[in-house]
Order: C-alpha cells, then structure tokens, then sequence
C-alpha cells in the first residue's frame, strides 16, 4: 500500500490541455466498424454526407454549406483567406489565437490581424465599431488595411463566452458594415456544454456568416467542421481546401467522427462532462483559498498563483503556464471530455 | 440463391483508387488500446519518437529529420516551399501531381512548377541537365524563374518506377548544380513490395535531400512522413508546418499509424500484397487480349480499351478514367493493401 | 576623314530594344515646365486627370477607370492577381511576356500560368476554348487550376498582331464563359502606328475588360496606363496598387507622361515612325536575301541568320538573341519611336 | 496692387508635404541633355552604375551592392521579404511606416509587422530586447512569429532622429541576435542636413545590414537607392526585384537622378535647405505662442492647435492632419527641398 501511496504521490496529474488523449471510444468503434468499407474520396463519402445533415439539423440551417477540415489554425487561415480580398484584414481580439499562436499563418496567406484590445479575450461591438469608424474616418484609409472581417472564438482564449446580446449587436455591426462575422468554435462543445453558455447551434448559424464546430479539442482525433450557414458564401471552397493541402483523400475519416459527435447529443455530452470537472475543481480551489480568473465558466481554469501556491501545485500536476505578472504566476488547469474523475479527486487532494 | 447471383453480378467492383477503405486493422487497434493515454501534443509524444526512429532505421539515416503531415498536396506545397527561394521554381514532369492534380497548390505558394516532358511518367537526368544548361546560358536568365529543385514521384503517376542507375544520375546532377531533389513517395510501398523495384529507402535517403513515405495510399487513415535525411535541411521547419496549417494538436494519429507501419515490416508487406493483386489482373488482363501500358510493375495498371472492351468492363467495375485517345480510352486500374482476393477473381471473371 | 570613317566602322549601332533612350522630348519638356508646381501626390493631381480623361476620349470609353504604372511586369502581376480568385490560373501563350520573362511574377502572386501552344506568339480562340472545355469536361477539375481569364499581347512578343476578327471571337469566347480578357499592350504603340493593325483603341476597349497602353517601350521614361473599360472592375484597385508597392508618391510622373503622348497624337505618332524605320530596314533586309520571320509588321524584326550572315551582322550592329536553331541563329532588331533615320541608313549599308 | 493683395491672401499656402513639387532643376537637365544617348536598360547603364559608385564613396562602403527602386512601400516590401525567412516577422514601431500606411504590404508579402511602441516616434534597443527575449523565452515560441529583423525610420514618422549611442546598441541587439538590421531612409536627406543628426551615411552602412537612400521625398521624381553595405546579402536580389514587378527597364532613369543627387553634395544641401526652412517655422511658432511636439528637428513640424488656431491656420495653410487629442488636432507642417523662402514668410504672416 505504502509503495502504491507513494506511486500516487510521485505520478504527475495531467491537466495542461484538451487535446492529451485520443478520441471518444465511440468514434473508435465505428472507424472500426466502418474500415473495411470502400467510399469514395475527399469527403464525398456516405458518412461525411451524414454528417453534414446532421450538422444542418442541429444547426437548423437546411442550406449551410459543411467541409471538414483538420485542424484550427488550417481552418482559420483557409476560412479568413478565402473571406477577404488581398487589401482586407481580419479584426480580432489581440488574445486571440490568430494574433498569437498560430506562427503568422494568416499574415502568410496575406492579411492582416487587426488586433484589438480584448475585455475577458473578448471583442466587444463598440471596439469594432470604433475601428471600422476609424478606418471610414481617416483621410488616407486609401493606404491602409481595409478590416474586412471579424473573427471571435467562442469559448474565448480565456475561456469567457460572448452573451447572446453580444453577439446579437456584433452580427449587426458586421452587417451594417457588409463584412463577414467568422466564429472560432475549436472548444465549441465546452461552450455548449455549459450552463452559463446562451449561444446555441442554430443562433451562431444565423448571426455569423461562417463558423466551426471544433473536433480536435473536443473528443475528435482530428477535424473541425466549417459551416457556412448560407450555401455559396465562397465559391469554389472546394477547390481552395485542395490547393491549401487541406483536403483529405479519406474524407471519410473526418466524416464518420462527426457523425459520431452528432449522434445522441454526444458532442454536448462530451462537453458537459468537461464542464462538470472543472466546476468541482473551481469550487475545490476557492474553498483553499485559490485566486481564480473571472468569468471564465468552460474547461479552462486560470489561476494566479503565489509562489507558495505555485510550488505546490507544480509538484503534483501539470498545467498550462499562462504568464508572470510580478511574482504571480497565472496558471491554466483544462478539463475535456475525456477527464477522470478520479484525477479530480486526485488533484483536489493536493490542493 | 438466385438473388445472391443477381446480386453479384449488380454489385460493381471497385477499383478506382487505392484510398476506398480505412486503414490496416493493426493500426486501428493500437489506435483504440492508446486512445485513452496522455500524449504531449504536436508530435512530441513517444509514439511519434518511436516511429521516427523506426524511419531512422529503416532509412539508415540514423540523424534524419522526421515529420509527419497530413496528405499528399500539404506534404508537396510545404516541403517545396521551404527548399526553395522565392525567385526559384520546381523542375517536375509534366504528368507530375504537382504539375496537374495539385489546383495550383505550388502556385499559390509562390512557386513555377517547371514542367518537362515525361517519358513513361518519369523524368530523365538528360531533360533536367537540359532545363538547368538552357537556364544558365541565357542571357536574359536573371528575368526568369531560376530552377531551384527537382521533383520525382516514385511510384510515378504512371506506376512506372526509377531505376537506381536513373536515380543514381539524377542525384548526381542535382548535387552538382547545388539543388536539391525531392522524391515524392505517396505511394512508396507499392514501389518497396514490388520485385522490379531497385531503390531501397536508404539508397532514397542517400540520393535525395527531401522525400516523404506515403502514408495515406498505403495503409493509413491518413498521414505521410517527411524525410530529411540531413538534419537542419530546413531551420524551423516545424514552425514553417504550423504557419501552413498543417500541425495537428493531436500528432499522436500520426505518429501511432507509423510506429505500426513500421512495425514487422507492416509497411512492405501491405505494398507486396497491392503487387500479388495486380500482376494477377495483369496476366488476365494480358491473356484475354487487353492492351496495357508498358514498365508498370506497380500497384496501378493502365488499360487501353476499344469501346466494346471498356463497355463490358464498366458494367462491372469502377475504374479510374484517364484520357480519350480517339476512339480509344485509357483507364486505371488500381489494387492497394486492402484488396480481396475474392474481388480480384470477379474482376477476372468478367474480363 | 578617315579616323572619322574608321571611327564610324567601329562604332556599334544598337538596335537591341526599344528602351534604350529616354522619352519624347517635348515629355521632358513638360516635366520641366510643371516642374515646381505644387500638386497632390498620388495620382490624384491634374495632370493625371487629364491623361485620364484623354485616354478614355481615345477609347471612346466614357466611364473607364484609369491607373498608371509603372512598367509592364508589374502591371501585368498586379491586374492579374486582382482579376483571379485563388484557385484560378491565367491563360497565355507559351512565347507570352508573363510565361517566361517575369521571373515568376504571376506565380510569386499565386497563379498558375496555364501556357497554350502559339501560333507566331499568337493564341487562337480554338486553344482557349479547348482549354477551358478540357478544364469543365474533366472529372478531376475541382482539384485543378480553373483557367480565370486570358492573357494577350498586341503587338506579340513575336511582332504580330491580332486581326479584329481573332479579338472578335476571343472575347466572345470569354464573356461566353465569363472570364476576363487582359491585354498586354506594352508595345501598343507600334500596332496602332502600323498600317496592317486592325485593332483601334475603341475596339480594344470595347472586346477587353482590362488592358493597359504601354509607355516605357512607346516613348515614356517609364509607365503603363490600366485601363478598365468598365468602372468598379476592380474594386478598391487602388489600394490593391498601393499594397503592391506600385504607386507613385509623385503620381504626376506618369500622369504629365501620358498627359503628353495622348497630346496631338504623339502616341500613335511615335509608333508610326518606329514602323517606317523598320520597313526600310525589312526592304532592304529582304533585297539582300535574308530570311525575316514572316507576318510580323511592327518594330520588332526577326531574322534567321546563317553563320556568316550572323558573323558580318554582328561586328556592327547590336541586335537582341533569340534562339539558336541549328545552325541558324534567330536575332531581333528593335526600332522605336526615337530611331534614327541615319542609324537605318547606317545599318542598310552594312547588309 | 490691393488686388494682387487680395490674390495673396486668398491663395493657400501648401505645406502638405514634402512630394508637391518636381524634382531639383539638375536632374530634369540631365535627364534632359542625356536624354537620347543609347544604353543598356534594367539599371546595366553608365550612368547607373556612378550612381552606385558615388554611393559607396558617400557611404565608405566599397563593396556595398546598390539597387535603385521606386517608392517607399515597394521597397520596403522587398527588402523585408527578401530578408525573412517564411516563419519570421519584422519588429517596427507602431508608428512606423510599414505598421500603418502600406495598405498590408509587408502581409501581403507573408510576414507580420511586430509592432512595438514607440518613443517620439523611435524604438528603443530596451523595447527590442524584450521582444526577443519573450519570443526565447515563450514555452510556446515555436507555435509563434519569430522576430526576424528590425525595422527602423530615420528620420522617423514623427520626424525624430537616433543617436548615434541609440543606433549602435539597437545594432549590437541585432547582431547578437543574428537578425539584420534594416533603416528606412526615406526623408534621408532631412537628417543629413541636420545639425542634430548624428548618423553619417559611413555610420549607418556600418551598424545596418541594409538601408535605403530616400529619392522620392528628398528631391528626385521617384526612386529609393537600397544599399547593403555587405555584398551578397540577398542572393539574386535583382530577379526578386523583377519578380516584384520593380524592374524598371530604362533603369538610367533612377540611375541619372541619383548620379545628380550624389554630385557636388546636392542631396545634403536640399536637405539642409528644408530644415533652415522648418526652423525658421518652428521658430516664429514658437514666438506666436504655438506648441510644437519636441524632439523633432527635422522638415517635419508637428502642431497641436487648439480650435481657434486650427481654424486660423487652415484658412490659409493646407497642413497634413495627423489626428485628433480631444479638442487639440495634431497638424504638420511639412518643409523639402523645394520649399521657397517666400512662402514661409508668408506662412509666418498668418500665425
């Protein structure tokens, strides 16, 4: 028992990210199911058509246009790029992940980020109005990047999330000003997942003119589907995902895992059960006495930690280092569909 | 009985491409037994590791540098743009992928795909020599594109196959115009399992200063691994897959698939079996009259059909469509590790 | 006399190219007499307006939307790029100014060049349309370049010219497929002062959706002038012009040069001398049994020259190189608006 | 007399910027005596070729390789691209030329602006510094833009000079961090005819890895001298140039007005001349109880005018707005080389 104990203490908890382990068994089980089947290729298969209807459904736009692609940062380029003319730029939250993480993919595909100041790493509607104002307002506009677009993440960065009234005002925003409103959902399932979250499927499909469900991060191998709620947003989309090497020749790889996700609601699920975790740990942490960052209800726990706290909790779990303000350290703990209860309780014990 | 007949004798075969079925079962049951391990992200976890070294091994190239992306086209636009300076181009054969099938993907990174002649899909050390003296003795050369790299497919688009005296010459005019060569090997395996084949990868990782061994053509779910037998080919080239999209977050997919590839011969053994398949169409096909392109020993047989002979075989089977040659039509053929021996007798039976 | 005569023997007449002087003198002219005058930078001055404004008079184009450039690579990059969407390639000849001496310009902006064979640097309406048919017709298109518009020259780079009726069908051929037509008039010039041209400016503006009138090659220190017949073919081409690093602080530069040559018909006046040189030298040329390239009219001569034809030609006159054929060389003689008629006679009496 | 008065008043003084006028008279006549003299195009010309001679005498820099460009974006666009590797973004101030005023240029050529803030228009080595150590010190630096070079104006927007002190130490930054160091200097002449300025042409071809002579905005009709003071910075930089589409075929344009403006010191006397203008500005200003922005002693005068004194000015001055501080508007002045004496006594008159 002595040994097994000390094991225990010894063994690092793993809470750095939501993308550690593979995928839900289910998705597991039917691309075994499925393997030896012969479909055809580049997502013209059975299950990727499936998907999609499903897609439709839950997102009640019977016309939405659905390619799947592999991961975020490909999807944000490809989606922004195609979107925008050579002189646009794409407004977004200076936290946001296309600022930052995403090696400059979209300034290589030839934009701008127009990086705003965030509140909570999220835009708000008088910030983009304020740039757009500025840009129509400035005498040598003529010479300057035109924002063309807005990118939001829902959940955020910090894990915050956009109220319906929000985004509501945003939408109107972009349309008022003919510029299209694009929504990163690559932790989409913990949005929807969560009980504070007012932004359902079916509103995102009709205020925003092109979004994605993440996958990845979300109990997917691989694989983020792009909506465009209205069919024909972008000609030949299609033929863009080919040239940006996006197209998989098993389409069906992507197809049949979000038809899984789409099926008996296990997308939310998923979701759900991340959000369940990290609510007993943010509960677990303010019992202790933890400083936890504000209005972040998803999978993603921000902790400013002393350096006491920080030594503490370093020595048993694995987190995501944030950034050091002075002698504070801010810490990210994030949950996922995949999160053992029992490494909650593990955690909670060395809190 | 009847029925079951009927039915046989309904249902079309398909071999239109060796990318119909999902992956071999070994993959996804070590899929499925890892799935719910924590792995650091992006192709840092040990199955990733381990594949390399498996690749290392196999290549003796004992300090390669190993990636794994996606598919074909990202695997091409990626490796090409990060040779090449922006004034070069990439000298191919005009029936090269890159050439034709790719939707300007090399374009759209910056790049001319030099095309030459091809003979039998391939090109010569003489047509290259060619296209190098011709760009070095004209005098308006600092106007045009220099030629910064040359291409190979091995298998070719055509199923032909380089001889190690061809590769061995072209490998020697690259390096004495200080260019380096990049063999494309999306479908490497049938090229390994087949007995006319001369080029082993270490003599390709000897030869060439870039290669990728195909993954999803031949026995992946996705997924084809970079080879740069010299470490540092190409600084940052991690970031460089980043900015282009093409990092998965979970790069243990990757990684696992070619850790079992690589895994007891997995690899070869699925190419041999593609091979079994097509010579025994090959030899049907022969004595029941048909024509077929010559010096393709692989996995892709090519057919030039009259137009009795391709009505009688597209009732039954679906084949690749590849050109109208007046009156008569070439079509492919294509076997791969998971064809049935069952479907290649009906294949034989209706010949 | 005689170090004079010899001097004279000695002394090499150039006719390499139709760039070797400055411009018109009465653009010097002007450029001194306005030369302290305070304007508005960036084409936005009086001058330029005024060129503008003349040129649509010239091409009785009431509403064509006007910009200057500044040389003919850069026009051709920056019209192309604004005209294509990304998965679209341009269609030229494969002797065309933007297949082979750009340097990969049209690539660098991300374009496939889908280069058709010529007839005397020509392309017909048959090859057009049989590239766009095998483009629509394959069933492999959605993964290919779409062909996005056609690429001309007038005159050639070979010094031929389209008849109206080739233009006639050609742009039928387009707008029936609804891809734009550019035309490349660099040296424009030397087809509207060439009695065997059938293509007026109206004309041009009336079968083209873009094409500009050449300065650098037709009298000008440097610019092109894009015409758009239509207003808002390009929207914001402008700033499109400004990113690309092509616009003129001093925009009046090019506006008081095009100001001028659309002045009393200097323009048209310019080429008409440049033709009349080369047909004394195309006269001469054939009464001395040299073989000239045939139904190439306008300033460019080509010659197919045997060794001592080249040797005796060569030890005075500087001619450009064409190609080696053999054992015959093909050079070209350029004259130009400011060739002297001493220098023709001069280069006659070497023959 | 009254009415002439009357016009006197009624006309508007303009201090827009320092682009209204021509160029100095000795470069029209030397365009002008030289103007039909034969010679090489693409900058191969005699004339071209002093220039750069000239050049690396003023600058002590005998192997400095020379390239004559047209504008500011376009050759900041390419010496930036030409510079960075794909994955690598250049730090300039926020206020710098590139961050705001290119329409994207330096995006659109693939590469982020990573925008520091500034001092009076300066970046400071502490600012530079800290923006490769987070880079080096980010877990996540691989996943991000990695800063590539430094991008400074001198003078700068906001008409400040460098110390020498400041230049060094950025430059020892620099090369400690192997990254190139790059000047922009397109009001070049407004420095070097400054008596505060510290940076000697010798002094900047020794701590920077690349800089650009400013033509445009110093005196000639159009062009910018790049030098790198070290041959062979950029392999085929004269293809990247044609490929940018900045080749100018009579080259001897550029090559002429540098030649005159390296001749007998008339770059830094129109330089000198802009500045005794803006100081006898400033200098009334002051008197008139007007408040200038500090720290900026060059042809630039930045004003920040309360309503009635906007009011006052704008009457009879056309200044440049630069932007608005709640009730203040921040106006410039702005003195060149062809500044006449008259017109700031006038300017005077109206304060």
């Amino acid at each position: 028992m002595r040994a097994q104990g000390d094991d225990d203490m010894n063994e690092m908890l793993s809470f750095d990210s939501d993308y550690m382990e593979g995928a839900h068994a289910e998705i597991l089980r039917r691309l075994t199911d499925t393997n030896m089947e012969q479909t055809a290729g580049y997502g013209l298969d059975p299950y990727s058509e499936a998907a999609r209807e499903k897609i439709r459904k839950a997102c009640r736009a019977p016309h939405a246009e659905i390619h799947f692609l592999s991961g975020g940062t490909q999807t944000n380029r490809i989606v922004i790029s195609a979107l925008l003319r050579p002189y646009e730029g794409v407004i977004a939250a200076d936290t946001g992940h296309i600022s930052v993480h995403e090696a400059g993919a979209i300034e290589a595909g030839g934009h701008k980020v127009l990086a705003l100041p965030h509140a909570d790493g999220k835009l708000s509607a008088e910030a983009i109005e304020g740039c757009l104002r500025a840009y129509h307002e400035d005498a040598n506009r003529d010479h300057m990047v035109r924002p063309g677009m807005v990118y939001l993440s829902h959940p955020t960065e910090y894990g915050t999330l956009y109220t319906m009234d929000a985004l509501e005002v945003i939408s109107v925003v972009c349309r008022t000003n003919r510029i299209p409103l694009f929504l990163d959902g690559a932790r989409l399932a913990y949005a929807l997942g969560c009980d504070a979250n007012e932004l359902t499927l079916p509103a995102i499909a009709r205020l925003c003119d092109a979004f994605y469900i993440g996958g990845t991060k979300c109990g997917a191998l691989l694989g983020e589907a792009v909506v465009f709620p209205k069919q024909g947003t972008v000609p030949h989309f299609f033929t863009i995902v080919k040239q940006s090497g996006a197209l998989l020749a098993k389409g069906r790889v992507l197809g049949i895992q979000f038809d899984t996700l789409f099926t008996d609601g296990l997308y939310e699920r998923g979701g759900a059960h991340a959000i369940r975790m990290a609510d007993r740990i943010r509960t677990a942490l303010t019992e202790h006495g933890y400083t936890l960052a504000p209005f972040a209800p998803t999978n993603q726990i921000f902790l400013a930690l002393n350096p006491a706290q920080l030594a503490r909790l370093s020595a048993h779990v694995a987190m995501g280092f944030w950034e050091k303000q002075g002698d504070v350290t801010i810490m990210r703990i994030a949950t996922s569909w995949a999160t053992r209860e029992e490494d909650v309780e593990r955690l909670i014990a060395v809190l």
